[in-house]
Formats: structure tokens, sequence, C-alpha cells
């Protein structure tokens, strides 16, 4: 299977996004992308038993110190976060060391943060090893960690020099995990690309059996959808919002549940589905994208949470401005954009309809 | 007393800093400058008391909410700037919020590193009340805060949308802060402009005497040295350097003493003797550098700190790149350029001459 490359482009910040199979197999010299050869890699207890030595492998030259986090959302914290910086300092990391997040989500969120921080931010590269990771969080430099009061309250933007998908370290990916990455790739399809969307009903089966060529195409193809949306908006100061379609319900209903209950892409599955049905697109749509969600062996609607306690937790989105409420809504499947401008009964609605 | 502004270019995100008297008694509208309405302004426990009313006057129809952090260099942490993150999580603040700095280089710092972190970034304005913080700290996006085992380890470049000093504000300075900041000011006129090294001079007693004027003309001045630098090279890939003059010392010698024994300024004022020694300068422009130092009230020798220890401490600084300690050096006065190759005999010597 041929290696794809994708372009995040970003003045002399562009960075190469490159996904293939047998990456981590000697098959790609990291070291070219390394600042100079200290490098800090910071994984998790459950990726690194699989992937660390396969890493430093690729690390041909450069002088490797690694550090493991506790697996979850529940760690993605400003403590977490400091132990990173702790372990630069106590390793005398200098401004040309590189920081490398080799793991899911939450490990990139935390180790890209600390690299941002870190004498005011040192090089940094993405090895992610979710599917969650792959096609969204290791893409586009937002880094973070949360506050006990909400979900990535404080963080930084700092783009990789590279991201690193190999996509068989999705061989080892729980099922549920795969699932939670699909919300992702999904949304990409309802933002932004009807035929994607279409092309996703047709091989969910070939993604869910993990078959190569499949999850190469879905992981390039969102990798393509939000690198061109980051490259037109990289500090989210307008359309990059989009990229939020399901979070703002989504973020609320990981609060409500308090992290680690479900997993970020199963709220964001439902709050998708939440998103469709605030957005008045016709109910045929709704239905189409509740399938797409379902097959995908994702949650349809939210847990049970009383309705004024997710309203609550909305109020305290990233996309709130001036005290007003913002949704990303669909004109149709394919097409996103954000507004505050909504019917607030039908949101009380969905926002009851748990359970 | 004309209102001087100098701009600091930075593309979309350039910045006046308003240099006068009177500003903050009504003479300046800060609400135009404010990115929607709701402010965050962070102060201490000396300077609210003398300015905080006047600054809120001077934000008419903004909701205004103020918090005052602990007074000292030893309170810049980390967990200092959380105190600030909960602070605007507990205010339920938005993107559209702004963090006003109001005090010296220590508030500017944590508040600054603390706008720049919440929510990937929010507005930041400094209103620095020190002869330090007008004429360095709050010109040029530097934010951050203390690791134990160094300074300004964790931090961020994030630039203010302005900065307004009230050079009135320096009338209840001690004599000892204002000495600290002129180190500052005789740093500029070493570094890039042998005629404003030839002014202070002439100048030192009217400034020493807080003559407004000449607090103008020098912070002016400064400013103008600082902010083209900072265009040139915004973070510090190359020549902003130079702005580090004496710093590599200087950091040395707080590190060893622990913070808030020396002031920053005075530690920076040995510390710049210390490196045009280590210049291979003309003694008599060294004895000429000493001089000036000596009559702004300053330290002309670092405390009484073994070599080793210092040595130790530098080999932390943030300049070092591949395991190569680096200086701020001297071709003459008013000209400074870094370097890698140094006499190492001689630096040793320099070390161990303080007491």
């Amino acid at each position: 299977m041929a290696t794809r490359t994708i372009t995040v482009e970003l003045g002399d910040r562009s960075y190469p996004i490159v996904i293939g199979s047998g990456l981590l197999d000697g098959g790609f010299d990291l070291s070219e992308h390394v600042a100079a050869t200290d490098c800090l890699i910071v994984s998790n207890e459950t990726v690194a038993p699989l992937y660390l030595d396969k890493l430093i492998a690729n690390l041909d030259g450069c002088t490797v110190e690694s550090m493991n986090l506790p697996d979850g959302e529940a760690f993605k914290t400003i403590d977490a976060a400091t132990t990173v910086l702790d372990k630069l300092v106590s390793a005398r990391a200098n401004r040309d060391t590189t920081v490398i997040a080799l793991g899911g989500g939450v490990v990139g969120d935390i180790a890209g943060f600390a690299a941002a921080c870190y004498m005011r931010g040192v090089a940094f590269i993405q090895v992610p090893t979710t599917l969650l990771a792959q096609v969204d969080s290791s893409v586009g430099g937002k880094t973070g960690v949360n506050h006990p009061q909400g979900k990535n309250l404080i963080g930084a933007f700092h783009q990789p020099r590279i991201v690193l998908a190999d996509i068989d370290t999705l061989s080892t990916l729980p099922d549920r995990e795969l699932s939670a990455g699909l919300a992702e790739v999904i949304k990409y399809g309802a933002i932004a690309d009807g035929a994607f969307l279409t092309w996703l009903e047709e091989n969910m089966s070939a993604l869910l059996d993990k078959q190569a060529d499949a999850l190469s195409y879905a992981i390039g193809r969102s990798c393509e959808i939000k690198a061109d949306i980051v490259a037109e908006d990289e500090h989210e100061a307008g359309r990059r919002a989009v990229l939020n379609f399901g979070h703002t319900f989504g973020h609320a209903i990981e609060h409500c549940q308090g992290y680690g209950e479900w997993l970020h892409g199963e709220a964001v599955a439902a709050g998708m589905i939440m998103a469709a049905e605030l957005s008045g697109i016709g109910a045929d749509q709704v239905q189409r994208l509740r399938d797409l969600i379902d097959r995908a062996g994702l949650p349809v609607k939210p847990p049970q949470i009383a309705a004024a306690k997710l309203l609550q937790a909305m109020s305290r989105d990233k996309k709130v401005r001036q005290k007003e409420l913002r949704f990303v809504v669909l004109r149709e499947l394919g097409d996103a954009f954000v507004t505050s401008e909504f019917d607030e009964a039908l949101l009380h609605k969905i926002c009851g309809a748990g359970g």
C-alpha cells in the first residue's frame, strides 16, 4: 500500500501528515524531522510497550529519553502537563529539543501543550496511534488540557513539524476506540464532503474490519479536509469552528457525565445527531446520519442527563461570544456553518431526549 | 508633557506602546482596546490599592473583575498562573475576554501567560507600573513563569494589544526598583545605541530624581530599541537574543541566590559588567559601563557565589543550543552580538570574582 502525504499549508510552519503501513517498522526515517538530536518521547502505559522500541529505532542518531503518562482523558490535567515539563527540566532539555507524542489524543494534547510552553516553545512531532488522533487531534496544532470546570480550557496552538500516522498501530486498537475515531471521520463528511459521506456508507464494513486500503483512504480524506480548514483559519477566528460540529453537545455530555465515562468520539457521535436535529434539515437527512453513526457502533442519542444540566454545561463552550451560545449546524449533509440563531424550544427538546 | 506612541511592528499583531503622564487619570480611554466588554485585571497587593480604581475608571462601559497575586518574583510560579486561569474559569470568561496586567514584570508575565493559555489565547493588555516593566517586560510578548530549576522555563509568546505606560506610576516606585529598571535602560544603550549611552551618562541624575521629561525620553528610546529588535525576530530565532545581554550571568546569579534576593535588574547589572569583561573590549569601555551602572545605584560585581555553581546554573540557560553555551557580548559599547566562542579561562575567572 502506498504512503500518502498531505501537507498542512501554514507558510513557514507548513508540515506533512504521512499516512501509511509499516512506517514504524523502519519504513520512515523520523530523525530527519527532529530539530537537533535530543528527543523526549511522551507516551502512555498502554501504547509504550507496543510501539516505543519501534519508534526509537526510527530515530537513528538521536539521543532519546521517554516517559509515560497515565492512560485516559481523566488524566488530561495541568498536573500531567507539569510532569512533562518537569521531565524536560530534569533532562536539561534545551530549545533545540524535540518532544514526540506517541499515543492517542490525550498524550498528543498534553505533550503538545508542554512542548508549546517549555522555553516558550520547542519542536513537536505527533505519532498518533488511535484513529481519533490520526484523523483529528494530531492535526491542526490544538494542544491543551482540561480544567475541572471544562474541557480543553487551557492550551495553546502549537503546530507539529510532522504527523506520522502508521495505520498498522490501529491493529491493536480496541473496537470501541476504532468506532470513536470513526465519529470524527463521519464528521468530516457531514460538514464538508457529501461524496465522502456516501463513500463511508459504502465502506463502513471494510473500516470496521480494519481493511488497510479503506482505513488509509478514510484517514487521508479526513486529514485533507481538516488541513484545508486549518490552513484557512489556523486560530479559529471563523471557519475552523465548523470542525466542532457535534462538539458543543458532545463536550457538554462529557462534562456532565465526568470525563472518561463515554469516549470523546461517542459523545461527539450523539452530539452530531443533536446538532443535525437543531439544523432544521430534513428528517431523512438526519436519519441518514443516524444510520451511519449507528452502523459505526456509536451511540445515536445522549445518555440520561437533565436538559437544564446539559444547557448549563454548554454555556461554558469556547464558541460562546458576547454571552451568546453558538452552534455548528448543517445547511445539508456535507455543508456546515456556525450560527447563534437557532430554535431555543427545539434546543431544549433535543437536550431533554437522552436516556 | 506630550504623550509618545511607539508601534511594535508585527503585521496584524502590531500594537502601540503609549508613554505619558496622567494616562491613568482619565487621560486615555482604554476601553477602545478591549476585545469585547469583559475584562479581568490582574494586579498585586502592592499596586492594586494605588492604581486599580484609576484603571477601572479608564475602562468605561466594560464589565471588570479583578484579582491580586502575591507580590514578588518568588511567586512567579505555575501555581500562580493556575490561580489566574481558575479565576477566568470561575468568572465564566469567554474567548472575547481581555486580561489586563496592572503591575510590574511579575504580574505581567503571569497574567500574560494565563491569557496565552486560557482557551488557547485571549486578548491581553499591559499596564506596567515599574520602570523595569515599562522598558522591558511589558514589551515584546514574552510571558511565563519560573520553574524551581530555572527562570522563565515555562511560558509563551503572546503579544499584548496595547502597552499603557503611565510614568506617574513611577512616583510610588521605591528607589531600589527604579535603579533595577535603569539596568535594562542601560542595556539598550550598551547593545544598540552608543549615543543613548552618552545621553544616559549626561542625564543619570535627572533619571534618579524621576524628572518626567528624562524618564519619558529614556522609556521611549528603550521601547523603540526593543520594538525594532522584536519586529525583526519575534520568537528569538536570532538577533532578539542580544536583548539578553547580561542575562545569562544575571539569571545564574538569581538562580544561585534564590529568586527575590537581588532584584532582576540588579543581577542583570552585575551580569552586564561580567559580559562586557568576557567580550574582550577595551578596559576603558568596561570601566565606562561600570561607572554608569554604579551611578545608577546598581551592583557592579556578583555576590559571593562559587564559580562552579554559577557555571552550572548557566548551562541551563535557554540560549544553550546543541549543549553549547552562548553569550551576548559586545563588539564595542553600543553593538552586541551572540557567540558561542569565548575565552573559557576568562569566563571562569569572571565567575570567581564575586563577593
